[in-house]
């Protein structure tokens, strides 16, 4: 979209997570975060269907991106690996590590964001499962790979939101790829 | 509650069931659950809050046998083994496999009922981590096994469901262990 446009569907994340944050997810309509954004309803319905999505913005973005860095990936001898690293290197704080900070604690404050966010969540694991399966992975290793893999990515992510971005995503993901280590029985031969 | 009133939800359950396959979720009504059910809709808004809800009786009698026994289990030094012992020994075929199957589909094809089961598993994993916690296990730990046992769990569960419950639903859930070993990378030693 033109660059201008993609300005008011920013405005009007900001204006939703700062009345979300004030009044409550549920006390908020979308005639006031069209009015907080200085646009009309009209032009709130040409970006988002409902006041849930207008958090959701960049959920394409993050779909498409994913997918794409498995099909495109060099190597998914190792699947859960492919996964973890490609969530940790997607650029998450393009809108900025102190507005996800804030739209991570909205959601989680609120059970029909959080149901919206579970859902995109299984989503995206459904499309990275194909992807895996399309690369050659077996089915069940796809799928164990991608639920495991964004769980593993989860608790790292937020941590990473709660310290402020202070610390180094990646890092953070490798240590919780670690601390999974300790939590799995020792590898038995498998034959 | 009495005997004959559980009646009355489990044939609120099971019209509910047979209505979304028929016709699907969106196009199936309160009343008309009610009306197969031969009761009124005051009864049925007596057990259920709306009508996702009625697929999602066992919830609250899940939720408390998982924390009872996390609780209750002798050791919890190896966190990602109790949580997947406990789903796995869990009474799932109570309503009988055959509905447990059926339901599984309907929940999978309808986005109003796949959120609030998302929700509800969400539910249920902040309250086994937290009964984790409880048993000193650290925070991360805790999180990470919860979260990843209930992903190798529902792995398992999906094979058994859809294998109409001919396999062992604990031998499913060994096998995804295992499997889950062959994707983490070996352990290194832990300083």
């Amino acid at each position: 979209m033109p660059r201008w446009e993609q300005g008011s569907a920013d405005r009007l994340t900001k204006a939703a997570l700062e009345l979300f944050e004030e009044q409550g997810f549920e006390n908020t309509s979308v005639v006031e975060i069209a009015d907080r954004a200085r646009v009309t309803t009209r032009t709130f319905f040409r970006y988002f269907p409902d006041k849930r999505e207008v958090l959701f913005a960049e959920s394409d973005r993050l779909r498409t991106a994913l997918v794409q860095a498995i099909l495109d990936a060099p190597d998914v001898t190792e699947p859960l690996q492919v996964v973890t690293a490609i969530l940790a290197e997607f650029d998450w704080s393009v809108p900025g590590i102190e507005l996800q900070r804030r739209r991570h604690a909205v959601i989680a404050a609120n059970p029909g964001l959080l149901e919206r966010d579970l859902i995109k969540q299984n989503d995206i694991a459904i499309e990275i499962t194909q992807a895996l399966r399309r690369r050659g992975v077996e089915e069940n290793a796809a799928r164990l790979a991608t639920r495991v893999g964004i769980q593993l990515f989860a608790t790292a992510y937020a941590q990473w939101v709660e310290r402020d971005g202070g610390a180094d995503l990646r890092k953070l993901t490798d240590a919780a790829m670690d601390l999974l280590q300790t939590l799995v029985p020792a590898n038995r031969v498998v034959d």
